[in-house]
Order: C-alpha cells, then structure tokens, then sequence
C-alpha cells in the first residue's frame, strides 16, 4: 500500500467515528462559510486533524499545514492531505529548527485565520511576521497552556487579533472530563491490575467534574465509594449524591484502590499510605504527576518491584505490606489505557470548526483579545451530535417563547 | 397547654431539624456579630423563621418581626418570641390594612438592617418611611419575585442599600431544586396515587436541575426514564447519563406516568395527550399550573371524575380511555405531599443568618444594589452542614496552596 | 348512589390496576375451563377480590363466596357481585358465629374447588362437613398461615385433596418483596417524617429479598447504605453490590435511619438504640413487630411523645438525645403508607385464576397434599403481565430449542 | 533467576489475590484436618493451584499431581512445588502418551482422595487403575462437562466413590457469572475499541445471572440498556429493574453495541444484522461461539477488513454501513481481556480445599455419587472474604435462633 493509501484509510476510520464533524463538512460543503479565506494552522498532524481540515477545506478554505509536534505527525496521513491539494510542512521526527521553518512556511499563505494548538504559531506571527498581522482577523487556540500565554498578552496589550479558547466547550468538557475521564480511567486500572472492582471500596479524591465522573463509574462498577474533598460545598454534594465523604487520613485504613483527581499536589501522601491495607492500589487520575507524592513512596518502601502486572509497581514497606502503584503516578487513562475517544475529538474539533465560521463571520466587529466558545456553538455541536445519534428533541413554540421571555423580564 | 408553651415546643422541634441554623445560633451567641443592631424583619412567621430569629438575637440583634403572609401565621409562635423578648406585630387571618399596619409597627424599630420576603417591607421603606432609608445599611430578599422588583428599582438608581438575594445559594438549590424537588415530587405522586414505579416507564420534561433530580429518583426507584428537553446540551446531558431522550410527541405513547418540570407553558398539549395510554397519570412539578394545559384536557375529555383518589382526577376521554391528572396540574411535592423537608429551609436560612452578619461587617463598604450570597458563605453553610453530620473534610496545606496559586496564575 | 352502583364503581376502578387479571377473565369467557364447575371460596370481600370472582365466573364457574375477615368485607362490593349473579355470604363486622356461618352457606353449594385464606373454609370441610369431601377435587390457599397449616395436615395423612399453595410465586414476590416493599416502605417513612432521604446513611437489617429492595430504593433515593446481616452469603453479595456491611453494633453510632427487615426477633436492642445519633429514626419493615425491641425503648427513654409527627413516637433519653419510632414497630409501609399497591394484587388473584383453572383440568391426575404453584402459571403471569404493558419478548426458534435440549442432555 | 525462583514469585503473586485460601491455608495447618491421606489431583498447573496445593498439603495431605492440560503448565511453578516437596508430573506442551503418564504417574501415590477437572483422572481410575478404587473414599471435580459425564457414570451404577460437584457454589457464581462477567466483558470490550459507553444503546440478549451482571454494568457505565428474553419471568424481572424490554427484532435498529449471553445459537441473525445502524459492535460474552450466526454475517457482507482494532474486524454491507463483530464472536472477556479475575479463583479453590476437607472428615458415611458443594462451605468461603476484607457480620443470638426455630416449624 502505498503512504497516502494508508493515510487515506486512516482518514476514513478516524472519520467513522467523527460524525459530528462529519456532518459539519457536509454543511459547510453546501454553505462555503470559508470562501476565499487563507487558514495557517499549527496543529498535531494526524488522522482526527486530518477530517478537520477537510471540513474547513469543504467550506472553501485555502488550507496550510504545520505539525505542533514533530513527535505525533503521521506521514501517511500528511500525504494523503498533500493529495486533497492542502499545503502540509510537517515530517515526523524532524529537529527544532525545521519544527520553526515548517511554521514559517505555513504562515507563508498569508493567512486570514490561524489555527493553533499551544501558542507557538501565534507566537512567532507577533514576534517574527509581524508584517502578516494586519491580514489576520482572528484565530482560535486548543490548549490550557497556549490560552494563559493569550491572555497575559492580551492584558499586555500586545495581542493583535481576537483568538478563541476552542479547549473548553460545555460539551467537550462533558465527554472529556465527567464521562471520558471516568471510563478511562476504569479502562486504564483495569488492564493495569485485572482486578474486580465489585464489593471494592474505591476512594476518590476530589469531587470536580473530573472526580464525579470516575466516582460514578466506580459507583457503576460495583464499587463502595467514599470521596475526599477539600471544598465544602462539593463535599456536601458528594453526600447528597449518596456517597460517603471522610477526610484522606479516616479513608487511607479502608481503601482498596485510591484515586486522585484533585488538580492538586501531595493529596497521597507517606503518611496515608503507611496506613493503607495491605494490596492498596494507588492511581492518578489527574492531569500532572503529582497528586501521589511518588517520591515519599520511594523512600517509605523497603523494596519496590516495578513492573510485576503491566503499568503496575509493588512498594514493599518495611512491615510487609506491599501497594500498587499504577503508571508510576502518572495520568493513568492515558498512560494505562488509551486516553480519549475519537468521540472527545469530535467534540472539540466540530467547536473549533463552527469557531473558524464564527470568526469568518464576525470577525470585522471584533476587538482583539481572547473568547470564550460562543454558547451557541455548544449548542450547535450537541444538536449535531444528537442528531447524528438519531434523536430528536423539542422546539420551543412562539407561544413557549413568549412565555419565557415575559417571565425572564420578570412583567 | 398555653398559647407561649404550644409555640416553644413547635419552635424545639424546628429546631432538632436545622442543625446548621442551630449551631450558628450557638457561634453568634459567643461572637455577638450584631451586637446593637436593630433588626426589622417582614417573614412568614412560622417556627423555622422562630428559629432564624433566636439566632439574630443571640448574635445580639434587637428583632422586630411583622407577617409577610397573615394566613401562614403561626400566633402560638408568635407568643413564644414575645416571650423571649421580640417584637412581633403578626397574628394569623388578619386583614389588609392590618397586614400593613404590622409592617410600619416593626420599621419602627429604625431598623439597622432588614429581612424582606417579596419585598413589601422594603418597598414601603422606600414610599412612606423614606425617613427610615439614611438608617438602613442593608438588607436580605428571599423570594425570586422580590429580586425581580429590586433589581428594576437598582437599574432605576432607586435603590438605597445593598440587598443580598438570599433566595438562591448553591447549598439551598441542591437541597432544594435538585435533591428536595426529585423526592417530594414521588412522595405526592405516592400519596395520590399508590402506583408501583418499579417497571413503569416515566416521561421527565425538562432536564434543568430540577428534572434532573426528578429523573434520578424516577430511576432510583425502578423507573425506565424518558426525557423531553428543548435545549441540546441540556439533552446530550441526558443522554450521556443513559437517559432516553425523545420528543413530547414520541414520548406521549409509551409513557406510564408524565412529570413536567419545565418552567414553561403547554408541555403537554391535548395532542400528547390524546395519543397517550389508558390510565397514564400526568403530575407536574414545576412552580406553576402552565406546563400541563389542564383547559385542553378539560376539552378533550367526556367526563371528568374527581377525587378518585386524593388529589387525583380521571379524564375519560371518549374512546374510553382514562387519564389521571394530579393536583389539578398544580405543582405535586407541593399540593399531595408536604413541599420542602425543614432540612431545606435549614439551608436558606443559615445562609440568611449568616448574610445579615456580612452585611453587619462589610456595611460601611457596599454601594446600594443586589448582592449575590457570597461563595464564602456557601462554604460555610456546607461545612456546617457537614459537621452536623459529623463529616470531616480535608484542608488545603499551606504547599498545596501555593501550587494552587502558582497553576491558576499561569506560572 | 345505591349500594351496588358504588361497589360497580369500585370493582372497576380495581379491575383498572388489574390488567393481567382482567386479561385472564377475557381468556376464561372464550375458553370456559370451569364450566359446570363449583367453587366455594372463603376471601376477604375486596374490589380486588370482586374481579377475581368475575373472572372464574366468566371462565364457567358457580360461585359462593364467604369472607375470610367480617373485618375487611366491603358491602357495596358483596351486593354488587351479588347483582352479578353470585351466591355472597358477607357482612360488614358481623359477630363470630355469623363469620362461620356464612361458611357454611358457601359450603351449600358443594363444591368441586374451594379458595381458602387462611385455612378456616378447608379445616371446616374436614371436620365438619366431610359429606362434601368426596365432591371436593382441588383447593387454593392464600396465606403462609394457612400453608404451614396445611402440610401438618398432608404429614398426617389428613388432607383429602390437592391444594395449590398460591401465597407465593416468582412473579408475586418480585412484585410484593423486592420492588412493592422496597417503595411502599420509603413511601411510610416519607409520609410519617416528611424527612430528606438524599445524604442520609440508612442501616438496612437484612438482606433476603425484601432487604434487598429495601437497600436499592435507598441508595435510589440518594441515601449512603450499610447493611448487617447474620448470613455470610448474603453479606458477601451485599458488599459485590456496593454496599457496606457491618455488625449492627458497628452500624448503630453512624445511621440516621434503621430499618429492619430480617423476619427475626431483637435485631435492634436497647444497647444499639443508646448507641444511636440524636434523631435517629427507627423503621420495621417486617412483618411482625418484634423486630425493634420496643419494649426496651420503653424502658431506656425518659420520656415518650406520641405522635410528634403522624406515626412517629419521640423516645427522650436521658441525656437528652431523641429517637424517633415509627408505627410503633409495626410494619411501616402497611401502617403509615397503604400497603401492596394493586398491581401485587393483579399478580396473585393472576396466578391463583391459573392454578383454578389448572386444578380444573389436572385434578383427576392429582393426588392429595400441597403443590407449588406450577413453573407454567408463573411464566403466564409474566407474559399476560408484558402483554398489558406492550411489551413483547422472543420466542424460542425450533433450532434452538433443539440447541438447548442437546446441551442438557450432555450430548 | 532460576527456574524454582521464578516459581515461588509468581506463587507469592498469585496468594496475594487469594487472601481465602490463603487464610484457609492457615487454618489448615493449625488443624491439620488430611493428616495421613494422600491425595492426587489432575488439574491446570499453575500458580494459582500452586496455592491450593500448599493448603492442602498445610491440611497434612501427601500431594500427586498431574497436568490436566500440557498446554496450560508452567514449569517454573512445577519446580517450585517439586521443591515444596510434593510429586509434579507436568511439563509444558508435551505430547499425549506422556499427558497420560504423568496421570498415571499421579495416582502411583495410592490417592484417598482425588481431585479432577474433566473427568480424566477419575476415568481411568474406573477403567485402567481399578485396583486403586478401593482405597479411594471420595473426589472433587472442577468442570461442568466432568460432572456430565460423571452423572451419566453414577446414573449407570458405574461411579465408585463420592464426587463434590466444586464446579458451581453461590459464591464463586456470584464472582464469576455476574460480577465478574459482567466487568470483564466491558474491560474486553473498550480493549477492542476504545469506544465511550456513556451515551451509547446497548442491547443484552439474555438475562439470566451473566446478563444481569453485563446490564448492571452496561448501566453503571452510563449506558442505555435495552434487554432480551425469551422467558418471560426473566423479562418482567428485568422491566422491574427499570431496563426496556425488547425483541432482538425490534431492538436491531436501535442498538450501538450487542452483547449476547443467552447460552444459546443464534441469538443474532443475518436479518437482525441487516437492521442494525452503521458503526453498531457486536460482542458474545456466552461460552460459545454460537450465540452470533457469524457464517451469515460472513454471507451478509461484501467485505470483511480484520483487525482494525486489536480483536475487531469490520464487516462492509452492500450498502455501505459497517458492522464490528469482536473476538470474532468468541467469548469476549476471555479473548479481548483477560478473563476471570484472581478473586474468582480464590472463591472456588477455597470451596475445593473444604470440599477435600470436607471429604476427608464424612467419607465413610457417603455413598457413591455426585454431590453438590454443602450450603455450610459456602457459607464458610463467604465468611472468610468477608474476613480478608475486614468485615464482620452479626451472629444469631440464642433467642433469635430459637424464634426462627419456633416460625420455621409453624408453631
């Protein structure tokens, strides 16, 4: 098979399970929201990115292409978009000066809307390029990191164009931290240890979005659940939902399996641990390693056997009792299972696409500086996704309208 | 028994039901934060209120107390406060001159501070004791009518202290609105009917906070759930918590019992229910009697028998077939079983108590407008909630504070 | 309105609640399986025994109906089936001598089959009016009671005919144990204490099935469960179903509801009511009171306020703390809620028309003693059941069928 | 490390997911309750038995054992057990006359009691070594088939000793069929497709223990769960759980994931195939691979691509819409995970170590034949899980025992 073969064929599957995003390119096939518009993005070339610039294609963009990271581009999806007639500079494994040049060529379209995914495209428009500036009309960024980035510029005053934070959707967030999160974070202990989670009690630590979600699925699987919180008002809805909430330091004893998923460091820490059962398992769910303070384990542990179940290492303490560290702290849905869905994908790609015709619309009554995902993009992206599901809901009436409107102005 | 002895006991037993508003009595008893306040307050004066009230005075407030509703009334409590030294100018089934009358007695008082639910007292303040308004340093609102009023008055500049909307914390909304609602609503249907949920399948409209409580209780207790909703991420919600969702239309024919719980008009039309099963019941849950068109039905069927049941009316429709409408389409939880548990008013109240002592404190600094409750109440409402519960919750370290700190500033 | 109509009135609105029966009586009318046949029956005279009645009689049957409880007869009812055409030997309240001999007038009828609850028509029949047994070919009987009655009499040789114990079937204790007692007892406790299931820890005793409806409808409610039991099987499935377990003794200092449901004696004593939180509320959902020791509750208080709430007895401890008795111990959902909701009914009267029906056409094959109700009418039942709800199931295909054959057989 | 090395680790592994018959091991030294007998076993040789073994011979027992399956031996684990001092005659993949032997070799020890999964062992006993039947007073077999042919045995009079059917206690059931299926087929499932369930409509044709436990889960992981039956008792019983209730026909077009566990063929057809949605996955988690026609699904489709996920093949209708068959319709949780958990070999290990124990103690008064594990083991494996976990239940009292004596005998 030849590589733009392949590449197409992994276009395809990844578009299976992209029906949002799908559907999107149909539309903007039929509407060309994008005609004429020059888009530069700077984003992980690989198969999900792929069906998104042929969406924004099929709307009537002219399309250049530059890996955000050299680790992750896909060279046979990379060819199979040369052969759609999209301009893409990005190979896999290249070094940091061809990472820049490949940028630089991409803005070489002189773009009218750029695409990027943790600020360094935008970066070097405001740095080096700033000749291209007055053509950029606005642009939308992907990630946690490239949005702080944005808005200390924006605060600076330095920020040209009006970007969107396109990483944080309504409905993104729903299938990426409550219901993503939980299963695969299950997805991910479960290949790590093959244990039963059935009249286990699992011990979650942090109520968030994040926390509800895996407490739900533990809850789901059988599990005895009991949260730890630091907020009061979260720990009360814990309790109202029905599961116990103790302090770390009552729930280390009675654990069989703890999961942090705080956005916090040292929430497990040597002293907890020296009180767990014998055979604890212990995993992060939390986007940084450092929830579980690994390096107390290190030193509280006599021996540690790494590796003993895939994923899975056995801290010996001095008394004999041994605990399971999974993915060594680390993330465990990403590193023990296979993180995110193609359905997550969908989601914050679909946004992104309807951000770029948002952008390609309003862009002239704009100022400058950083927005949230207007609340009808969310709206659009879960009536799509419904939609694609086959299921219908209700539309108001003008009467119900009416109603509402008369009862929102309080007459 | 005496009329002050029949009132403490209903005030005691209040009181065994509000621990949190009972244990802030006993905080402000030691901290005194109203010391030389005068209080006027215009409230439902029941025993819950009573128990409101001992808390301000023993935080070293100077209480004065009219009705806010003469028929809700409670003249044995009302004795039983004069007996531990307030002014109160209510007494059960009074007129309308009367009712007002009460109002000016308690603003006599030259109050400090003022309690108002609906906004009466507050807006004769504002007319006819405008000499009173220089004293007034601020003030609480209960109900989301009397918001609506002070929110124009604040737009229209008329407004001369700062009001904090009490009516809505997030403590008192999951007390309320999600957990309180969803099973208030079965106790009514349970009363008024005796039907078996276990098996039946139970159309939820609307997935607000609401119709999710609604809809988690109709599951806890066997039910298959259908929901009906006109917002798309409301309903991918739904979805995504393994809830059916369908149209009113679809739903109409395989629903075993309907609940609204909207907030809008005309949920259930006489087109859905003509397309309903013999012997579907139809209960509302939302605040008014609009959601099912109770006229329509009423046209629909040939005969109409009431009371079949308590609280329940059957609609024969001319085929033969029977609906039963509870409540006369009235809100359920309200009307067939006995609305709020006092564990919700131990919510809104505590919050009020402890918004008044804010208000004592941050007076001097607040221009005139309406105030949300302040997060930090919430927090504080929720700890005492807990701890009443005897439930310990983790605190932040002094390093995991400053992670916090460092993450959310970007650095 | 005259007698008769209001007991017309009353069947139907029962025969509403009762499809799978009312499907039956349907049936009968085409096939007549008991034409020609007499039936004697000894039944509490209910609505709901009143479609029964009509059923057998559509089915070809003569009836003559005593009552089993001068207690419960419904003289509207007894005249309206009398204006059907049935022989109904029932008054309200009449004295004992009057109770057996209505008996004996049903009894006149000679019977080939009698329906007995409770024991006394069939003890009647072979002891003071053996003439009849050589006539008599089957007999049905509703109780436990009359059950362990019945097999003395079989053991003894005394016993003249078969009897089909229909007290108890798959498809009725599904809908009477597991799912009728777990709503109808959350259903007593709400109307007796009004009190907020959601964030409270329930203790379940007992985990048979009426324990294990209990404990889904709390947990279903929002309640944190634990659950004691004296049987380590049972336990172990309790904990692979998320639930805590513990020792009473363990469980006592950390519930805010008890409810009992073992079917033994003392399982909550003095020593765990002095152990309990202030508040504390105590239910039995057993079937006798004997499960809370009352007495000793009597002995521990101080002080006893009846009826605080409806059904609720305040116990005062000496150091001041309450504990809250409902129903007096008695069984709660039949005390302070209404009991089997008719759909449990729909399912025995169901089975105990089969097993007639069935005896009609077995009796010659049959020898004396007592019988199971047979696998056949239990999954009849549960079709019928099906059918009056729309729902349909697939049929065995003959390849399969012969699939599972060859697999029994080993082959 | 060397080969017994390497066998004692994985043996220490293995205890550590056993605490039963660990702790059973332990009792069996202090009690010793097989001093003197030799017992020969025909089993898996792995670490797991390795556990079993050592409590045997703990129990006093003179250990022989054979491989009931070259292909499954680990001889690291053999060599550790020879250095136990116990007789292994096993080894990795060899050929048939030596599988033989080495069963000849086992019961060279003389065996008062064997143990067997598949009936080899004790066939030849009955055929070739019937000089030994003598001395052997009784036996345990692990598998269904074994025991099929070992009640053909007794029903011919050919069986020679006592048999303890091990294969199937209530709790190693509950272990296995429901919780244990019902995760490990989900943990297979996402393996194979990494696809969210939250959201999704799946069908479970079979509601028998396993498809219980695969609803539950499907359930707890956020699912729509729609079921089939072909009982109707079954079915109703599933309606009360609040789950829909479905034909395969009706439910085909609806459903995004199929899982069949019925024990019977064809439960998925080419016409339930051809209804289905584009993207819908199909999974078996019955024993065979029968339960999904996969020849029609092989005739249905124009092209079948293998493996575009790990145990995925898509089959591509005429029409274009794609079906994703797992495991290619074999058992999924055994061939996509990992099958059962430790815990579930834990609960029927132990049942055999009593079984044995068990035997040694009533052998002299059993008659040949095949019996059924004593409801007493289970209640002691039971127990002691409870135990491992740290969980105690409450004991009967002398009054409590004699009330249940007392109802239980009528009186």
């Amino acid at each position: 098979m030849e590589l733009w073969e392949s590449g197409e064929r992994h276009i395809s599957w990844a578009a299976r399970s992209m029906p949002v995003l799908t559907a999107l390119g149909g539309r903007f096939a039929a509407e060309r929201p994008l005609d004429g518009l020059r888009v530069a993005a700077c984003l992980h070339v690989t198969a999900e990115t792929a069906v998104l610039m042929g969406a924004l294609k099929a709307g009537g963009a002219e399309i250049a292409l530059a890996a955000s990271n050299p680790l992750s581009t896909q060279d046979d999806v990379a060819e199979a978009l040369r052969g759609y007639g999209m301009a893409v500079h990005a190979r896999a494994g290249v070094d940091r000066a061809t990472y820049y040049r490949h940028i630089h060529q991409a803005l070489d379209v002189r773009p009218d809307l750029v695409l990027d995914d943790g600020c360094d495209l935008v970066n070097i428009l405001h740095t080096e390029r700033t000749d291209l500036l007055d053509g950029v009309s606005g642009g939308c960024e992907e990630t946690t990191t490239g949005i702080i980035r944005l808005r200390q510029m924006a605060a600076e005053g330095a920020l040209r164009f009006p970007v969107v934070a396109v990483n944080d959707t309504r409905t993104k967030r729903m299938f990426d931290n409550r219901y993503g999160t939980g299963q695969s974070t299950f997805d991910g202990i479960m290949r790590a240890t093959n244990t039963m989670l059935a009249g286990r009690t699992v011990v979650v630590a942090g109520f968030g979005y994040c926390g509800r979600g895996v407490a739900e699925r533990a809850r789901g699987l059988g599990a005895r659940v009991i949260v730890t919180e630091i907020d009061a008002v979260k720990a009360l809805d814990a309790t109202l939902q029905g599961y116990e909430v103790r302090t770390m330091e009552r729930a280390a004893p009675v654990g069989d399996l703890f999961i942090t998923v705080t956005g916090n460091r040292d929430v497990i820490t040597a002293e907890h641990a020296a009180a767990m059962k014998d055979g604890a398992i212990l995993a992060n769910a939390g986007h940084f390693d450092v929830e579980i303070d690994v390096r107390a384990l290190d030193e509280l542990a006599g021996e540690v056997r790494r590796g003993v179940r895939p994923n899975t290492d056995e801290y010996v303490l001095p008394d004999g009792r041994s605990l399971l560290l999974l993915a060594e702290g680390r993330v465990v849905n990403l590193t023990a299972a296979e993180g995110h869905p193609a359905a997550v994908m969908d989601m914050s790609f679909s946004a992104q696409a309807l951000a770029v015709a948002w952008l390609a619309r309003e862009r002239t009554g704009l100022e400058p500086g950083v927005y949230d995902v207007p609340e009808e993009i969310d709206q659009e992206v879960a009536g799509l996704k419904l939609a694609a599901a086959g299921i219908g809901i209700d539309a108001l009436t003008g009467d119900q309208e009416a109603y509402l409107r008369s009862w929102r102005s309080g007459s």
